[in-house]
Parts: C-alpha cells; structure tokens; sequence
C-alpha cells in the first residue's frame, strides 16, 4: 500500500525492521523457556518518549498489565525502554507476582539509568506461574549488554510462543520535515493461545508526537487492526499494545495530514501484524476475510462479524471447504443486533476480496441459483472473503479470522499434557 | 429425583413415555430425509388445549417459527396439535416458507378436524431447501392414520437429525385431587447442529392450566434447563420449546403448592432433556457440570458460566483432561461481569458433582498447592464437575456443556460435502 497525501507519502509495509533513530533493541535466551530459545527482549529509548498503550478488557489482568497502566499513567512521556518475557505470563500470581513485575522494571532502570516507573513490562506464557526473578535479572543483564540498532529480529523472535513465525512490520513516512519510521513487533497465535496469555505488540516510532496524540491514534489503528481479528474468540489476561514515540527524527507530528498520514502508516503496521496473528492462528488452515455492510452504523457492523467470525459451525465449514451460508446467516443472527432476515444479501470470493466480482449465495435472505460447484471452487482458496449485506443502513466493518480445524483442538487439547 | 411437598408426590423422571390421557401420537417415514427413516411426527389432542412456547431469540426465524408465534398469540386455549418434519428446517426460504408452514397446518387441521390455527408446525434440517409439499401431504396423512396413545417413541425417533438417541422424559405427579403426567420429546445436538436449525421440544400433560400460568410455567423451566446448556454457542433459527395442557386428567392446576409441584415436575422433565441434549453433543466425550458460585446476582453467575462453557480453550482442555485452570478464570474475565480478580476460587470433582468435596485449584485467584496426579484423574472421569466461586455475593448458577473434540470439527467442517 502507498498512500500519497499532498506532502506525504508512506511506504509499503516492510516486514525486515530497518534501525529507528533513537532505539536498541535485543531478544536473548534467558532459560525460562525450557527448550533454551530467545525468551527475553529489551526495547530501549536513548530519551525519554511519549507512550500510549491499549490493554486487555479481561477482569482477570495479569501483574504486567496493572503495572503498566500505573506508569503510563504516572509517566506518559517519560517512557525509556519496554521488556518482554515469553514463558511465563505472571497473571494469577497475586501479590508476588505486582513485586517480580515491579522489580523486573527496577532492574531495566538499574542497566539503563532511568527510572523503575520509566519501563514497562510485558510478559506471555502460562498462567499461574511465578517470574523466575533470577533468571529474569540475568537476562535483563544479557540484554543491557546486547542493545543494538539492529536487534529487531531477535527481539520479534524472544516474544513468540505458541507461533510458528516471528511476526514484524514497519513503514518509513516521507513528510516536508523529513522522514520518519514506525516499526512494530508483535506476538499471538490466537486471541488467546493455550493457556497462555498472549496477544502482544510493541511499536517504536522516531516521530515526535504528544502523549495524548499518539494515545489517540493507537486506540483507532487497535480498534481497525487488533480488535477486528478473531482467532478463537477468547480474550487474554495479558494482551498488550505499547507504542513508543522518542522524536529522534526531528519530526513532530500534530495535526492536519501530518496526523493523518501518521494514522494511516500506524493503521498499516498494526493491520499487517493483525493479520500475521490470524495467518498463524492455531492450526489455521484458511485466512478468511468477513465484510459485514449495509448495517444502521459501524458498531452493529462489527457485532454482526464477530458473531460470525467467532462461530465455531461457521469456522469449521470454512475449515471443510463448505459454503454454508446458512451457518453465516444463523450466526448473523445472534448477533444482539436488529435485522430484517428478508433483505440479507451474502457473497463469497476467493483470495483478500470486496466481493464486488464475487459469487452471491443469498439475495432476500433465500439462496440464488448459484453453482455448487463455483462456490465449493471459491472455498477451496487458501485465502477466501466473504460479504454479509444487512440491506438497513451504509455503515461497515471488517473482520479477519482464521477456520478451525483438527489441529487447533490437537493443540489446544494436549497442550499441558 | 423424588420431591415430596405436602400432599404432591413427584415421580423420578422415566425416559419411557406411558400414555398421557387425551393425546395421541405417530411418528413416520414421509421421504423426506434420505435415508427412509421416520422424519415426520404428530402430537395431538382429543380436546382443545392450553398452549405455551419459548421460541428462538435469533433475528433470522425460520417459518415455522413466525408462524407458531402467530398461533399462539391468537389461540393460546384452543390449540389441538403438533406436527413436526426433520430433514427440512423452512430457514431462509422467504415467503414460500410461510405459505407452506401454513399448508402443512392446514393439512394437519383437515386431518383432525379443527382449525389450521389450532396446529402448532416444527421443522428441524437443512436451512434454506423449500418444504417438499408433496411428501408433507401425504406424511401427514401417515400420520393422522397412525394416531395412537403409544406412539411417543416413534414421534421421539421421527424428530432427530443428527442425533444419535432419541430424547424423551416423563414424570407422574400425584396431587389430592387425582394424578396427571408431563411427558416431552426433544432433538438437538447441538445448540445448533451443522447447517441444521436444531433445537426442538414438545411437551404434553394432561393438567389442566390456564395459557398463563403454563406459559410462566414453561418460561421458568426454559430457562433453568434448555436456556442452561451449551454445546458450542450458537443458536438456531428454528429453537422452539412448546407445551399442551388438555386437562384431560381432571387435575387442574392453579397456585399455591398445586402448581409449584408442576413447576417443579416441568422442570425436572425439561432439564433431564437439556442434559440429554449435551451428552448427545456434536462429538462430544466429556459431560461437563459448571457451578459459578458467589456471584452479586444470578444474572452475573449466569453470563460467566456461560461465558466458561463456550470457551473453546476451556472446551478442547476438557477434551484432552487437563485441568487447565488458567483457561476458566481468563474465560470468565471477560465475561462482561466486574470481577476481583483476587477473590476467586475453583474446585473441580468427578461425576455430576456441588464439589462440596471437590479438589480445590485456585483459592485467591492463585492456584493452591494441589497435586496435578489428583486433577488429572479427575478430569479423567466421563462427567466433570467445576465450581468457581466470585467471592462477591450469595448467588449461583449451573449450567451443563461437553467438551470440543476432534469430531466435533469432522463432523461440522465436512458435514454438506
């Protein structure tokens, strides 16, 4: 994608992280992680940076989690490093578990210089099990001597658990002022993998932007990206977005299409990553794209995919290559959002599509004349879309979802064990 | 179950339908489903009856559906019978739906004689294939000449779709003034079964209530069995529970202890189908007994319990027996309910269980030192029971679901091909 806005342009999305101006970055193995991989990373500003964050909505947050929210509040444009543990998620560790988190942000101050309340902490893996702290404090070492402009392949890697592939991003925006970078990694095999607490993403940006902006265009690019894709339909203890804002690029971003051109390269990255989340969803065979349109307004678009995305009858005829749409329609239905069944319209179409060329399965909520055959060819597609009509309004959202297979319940089954 | 009150006696639950006075029933094969089993059954009253229903929430009904509401809204005391066709589920079928939904009452009335609207229609199959009129019509001739006392197992086998045992329950209620039965068939395999608009239960006494108080009968009873059972979250289009009262055991039924003996024989009836319907669940090997205790309202137990059993995560550790402890309490975190996080206490224990004696997991929503040897012979038992405790108040709510197995996703991703 290349967006040009007057001034502006911004660039295809990269998944290899170039250096950002102002950032070292290292992922080590720390042991926590029985099979000696990267478990550990280190995200670290040369200055302080406007931060934002978006947490998990669970009741149940992990320690990481309320520690965070205490200091992006205290400190929202004095952030200086992030660190991330994969392995262990310290939720349900009560208060042992608000002590190794609080000391694990002392430790990065001590190696740093900076203050405990200066870092955040992220951690993933399985529940109910307390930090390692000595582990954890060698590892912070090892990572404080391993900082480096180009450790973002490492970092990505440290961070995985249950994924297959180290998920990345960046976009470089060209501004009158100069340029400047946003790079993000991200970890998830699903919006919750198997007792593990688990969708995470860090993004680093040499822009300059307010706490406030930078809080602002985060919540919407989360809100396109991150909260439209449905693996399983389980929500983690720790899902966490960070973004960091250091202004090492000498660009300050306010408002006009400098800001929208940062809302969009930030929508881009964290749209890619989405999406690498889903493509590695647990045991997902096919990529599935759900528009839901023609809805009364935006939120009752979204109600509407989720309720489909999240259907398991839904995702395992995906799964067996079925176009059941009545699965789809039954779903839509349950949604908690007012329809007229007489005027549901759906099509379906192979690859990441709109649908406008697509094959329509259902028009007046009763099926067209449509060929088996086309369709089933249509649902063989590794990547296949799919577009709902509620004939009632103009608004529309769309969702990313993954099927569900033998494998996810292999995985998710005998994970423990 | 025997509950004793007073001067009324509750028979346990018979899952063999003797004669209930006034009706007569059949089951037969019609042709419509493939495999020339029965797929058509007739439930009807020698006298005019009292009639009540629960009927689905989703926005796309099915016809038969739309109808029945309209019957029932203008002739709740003089409804006469029950025809039901498995196969077709008159889903998505627009207005030749409505009209043949009406044909076949129609039919069914000149069968009888009585008035199309006194005749209550179900269909339960594949959505979106028009009603095969032709094999109706001559199913509900079958039917009407097959009418007799006895016919309950045939009516129970002629509803079933991918089931794989018929459901029926029946208790005896013996009162001062004589005795009177409640018995009901029910099919469903799922909350929805794979592109099927599934679930489905008639009832029949030969009390005597008002439309009224049947209908608060039935609605209370709904929603401690049918409305507290998950088999994967989805809801059809075509979910109907009805119930005929005829009187014709000269018991009437008005309030006091009178009527919560059939309060509470209804229920018995209508929740020993629930759990069959579970245990009968789409590959289904564990039954599954959840108890959220210690809730500020039952209303905040039940979004919770409910929130656990259609948790795939919870679903695919209960397939695999692992006492995955982490999965119920972050399932519950996102149920929508406020929680303290630091309050909450799990027990599991075999069999269909309070857990009073129950192995304890979590105590202060960190686990205890239990022994994993322990959990996992009990999470080895066919039927499990789990208890997790709120810490936030005094009420509580059951729910029953099953697990989420490899046959589950056999069954529903290649069910149409």
């Amino acid at each position: 994608m290349t967006l040009t806005m007057a001034d502006y342009a911004i660039s295809t999305v990269e998944t290899i992280i170039a250096p950002v101006r102002g950032f070292t970055v290292a992922g080590v193995p720390a042991g926590i992680r029985k099979s000696g991989r990267r478990d550990m990373a280190l995200i670290a500003s040369a200055v302080p940076c406007a931060a934002a964050g978006v947490f998990t909505t669970n009741q149940v947050k992990a320690a990481p989690v309320l520690l965070d929210q205490t200091h992006l509040a205290a400190n929202p444009a004095g952030m200086r490093a992030i660190v991330v543990n994969s392995g262990v998620a310290n939720a349900c560790t009560g208060a042992q578990g608000l002590a190794d988190a609080a000391a694990s942000a002392a430790l990065v101050a001590a190696a740093l210089g900076c203050r405990a309340e200066d870092v955040f902490v992220l951690s993933t893996g399985v529940i109910g099990v307390p930090l390692p702290m000595e582990r954890i404090a060698a590892g912070i070492s090892a990572l404080a001597g391993n900082l480096a402009p180009d450790g973002w392949a490492a970092a990505a890697d440290a961070i995985l658990t249950t994924d297959t592939v180290p998920k990345t991003a960046s976009v470089r925006v060209q501004t009158p002022d100069g340029d400047y970078t946003i790079a993000a990694i991200a970890k998830g095999a699903g919006m919750i993998a198997p007792n593990m607490a688990t969708m995470l993403a860090v993004i680093a940006t040499d822009a300059a932007l307010s706490p406030a902006a930078l809080q602002a265009a985060l919540s919407a690019a989360s809100r396109l990206s991150f909260n439209r894709i449905v693996v399983d339909g389980d929500m983690s203890t720790n899902d966490t977005v960070l973004a960091l804002a250091n202004g090492a690029s000498g660009v300050t971003v306010t408002d006009g299409d400098g800001l929208a051109a940062f809302q969009a390269a930030l929508t881009a990255v964290c749209t890619e990553l989405a999406k690498d989340i889903v493509m590695d969803g647990e045991g997902a065979t096919r990529f599935i794209t759900l528009h839901v349109s023609g809805a009364p307004d935006e939120e009752a678009a979204r109600q509407v995919a989720m309720a489909i995305a999240t259907s398991p009858l839904v995702k395992t005829a995906f799964y067996g290559g079925d176009a059941n749409w009545g699965r789809i329609l039954a779903a839509a239905g349950r949604a908690g959002v007012l329809l007229d069944a007489g005027r549901l319209a759906l099509w379906i179409a192979p690859g990441e599509s709109d649908c406008a060329d697509g094959l329509q399965l259902v028009a007046d909520g009763s099926p067209t004349a449509y060929s088996e055959d086309a369709a089933a060819a249509i649902m063989a597609a590794p990547e296949v879309s799919a577009r709902l009509d509620l004939g009632l309004g103009a608004a529309s959202c769309t969702v990313w979802t993954c099927d569900l297979s033998h494998d996810y319940v292999s995985i998710n089954g005998h994970y423990r064990t």
